[in-house]
């Protein structure tokens, strides 16, 4: 019954499109082996892959290209190779993580809005860089946390009115939340402990889980969750995500053996 | 000596154009006989536009139009007419003297932004008329007395930078406050007391200030002082009329006799 729950909502993942094999490869080592030293070695990852319905060749080919990106390198240790992340792929994978792995308590609800003087595009990227969403051209808005550029002007409020939710809403990622959390909430409720999930289908879930919010969540900076609409469905992702994650605990590599 | 100056000055006020007759008249009236009841006879208004340097048949083509728009009524008494303002220019004499009479220290310095949800041209006339000035298209800035409408996201902020002061400030209209602002302190400084001044001179010092800082003013909403830029020639202005019209007081037109 938990072995289907779990065929069930892996394939599930699965079938949200997206997977990229290198791509799926950076969410595991992300997700499993980020820490300078760690390592995972050939037949662990296999099985992770394998798991997931990815062919042997396939895996192969990724990691070629990622060790060519200079993401990831492998070394012989007698007959098996051990993968890790190069420095390179460390300081990605780390950049990443805050917006991957912070959970939605950490999300204080206080907020600015920031004008500048000037619109152009270099501004823009700067602001998006630092975590805001154009509101229009030169007005922004992010988390008080989030650092205004010097000069600008900064601006808080009491209330938000639907309106602005609306429009800073990402409208073209809602529909990807949108598919992505009922299969969470499916996960939620087939599979409520971690007993009688193995180190194999733990780190399984968690690459899958983390690489399908990864590749939504990475595109949008994230705002407190009082600028987003109640019932939002990228917060609804954000919490299942965060409460999923906690439940299925990182295994270590020693734990995984093939299926 | 202080016949001298007065002749220089009313000259200086009077060479700064817009002195169309019947908007002129507007300013009189609007000045002297504002309130219901009041009135300005024939010959005391005569007396009063004849120091300005206006011609009796310009001003009688003047009254004439006034009294067509429904701005001013006559009325024989005897051999003499007496002209007063009608309701409707009354109740719009009324409508303009806050802005023209308002004293720089009633300009709280608390301001606001706002952003609208839309930024079409029935909302960017609503929010002029309720005394903000547009930014970019959907956000204003105004003086926190001025009321947002429903539904509207209300800002406010700590600091005011220069460059935002740049673009609130009516570059259109701050050559003609820089004309206007030498005139004032000509007066401010050659006229240092009322004593000397008659109460016709008193009348026609008062007319010509309030009509050439009404042109101007009343074409842009009064923003509190720290929205503009420091010494802007427009504050410079606003400071003087106040206190000259202080320091010239509204003569009663039974004072006023000919030259």
């Amino acid at each position: 019954m938990q072995s289907d729950a779990f065929q069930d909502v892996t394939a599930a993942l699965a079938r949200l499109g997206g997977q990229r094999v290198w791509s799926l490869l950076v969410s595991v080592f992300g997700d499993l082996a980020q820490a300078r030293g760690e390592a995972i070695d050939g037949p662990v990852l296999s099985a992770i892959m394998s798991e997931m319905g990815i062919r042997p060749e396939a895996t192969r080919v990724a990691l070629h290209r990622l060790r060519n990106d200079g993401w990831i390198a492998s070394e012989k240790s007698g007959r098996t190779s051990r993968h890790s992340l190069t420095a390179l792929g460390r300081t990605e994978s780390a950049a990443a993580s805050p917006r991957i792995y912070g959970t939605p308590v950490e999300d204080a609800d206080d907020w600015h809005m920031v004008l500048t003087e000037n619109g152009d595009a270099n501004m823009r990227a700067q602001m998006h860089t630092k975590g805001f969403v154009l509101v229009m051209p030169r007005l922004y808005i992010g988390a008080a946390s989030a650092t205004p550029p010097n000069d600008a002007m900064v601006l808080t409020g009491e209330t938000v009115p639907d309106w602005l939710r609306a429009q800073i809403t990402p409208q073209n990622l809602t529909a990807d939340y949108e598919a992505l959390a009922p299969i969470l909430a499916d996960i939620d409720e087939r599979l409520p402990r971690s007993a009688g999930i193995s180190p194999l289908q733990s780190a399984v879930l968690r690459c899958l889980i983390v690489h399908n919010w990864r590749r939504i969540a990475l595109k949008h900076p994230r705002l407190p969750r009082i600028l987003y609409p109640d019932n939002w469905a990228g917060t609804t992702c954000h919490v299942l995500v965060a409460r999923l994650l906690d439940r299925f605990p990182r295994p270590h590599m020693s734990q995984i053996t093939g299926p």
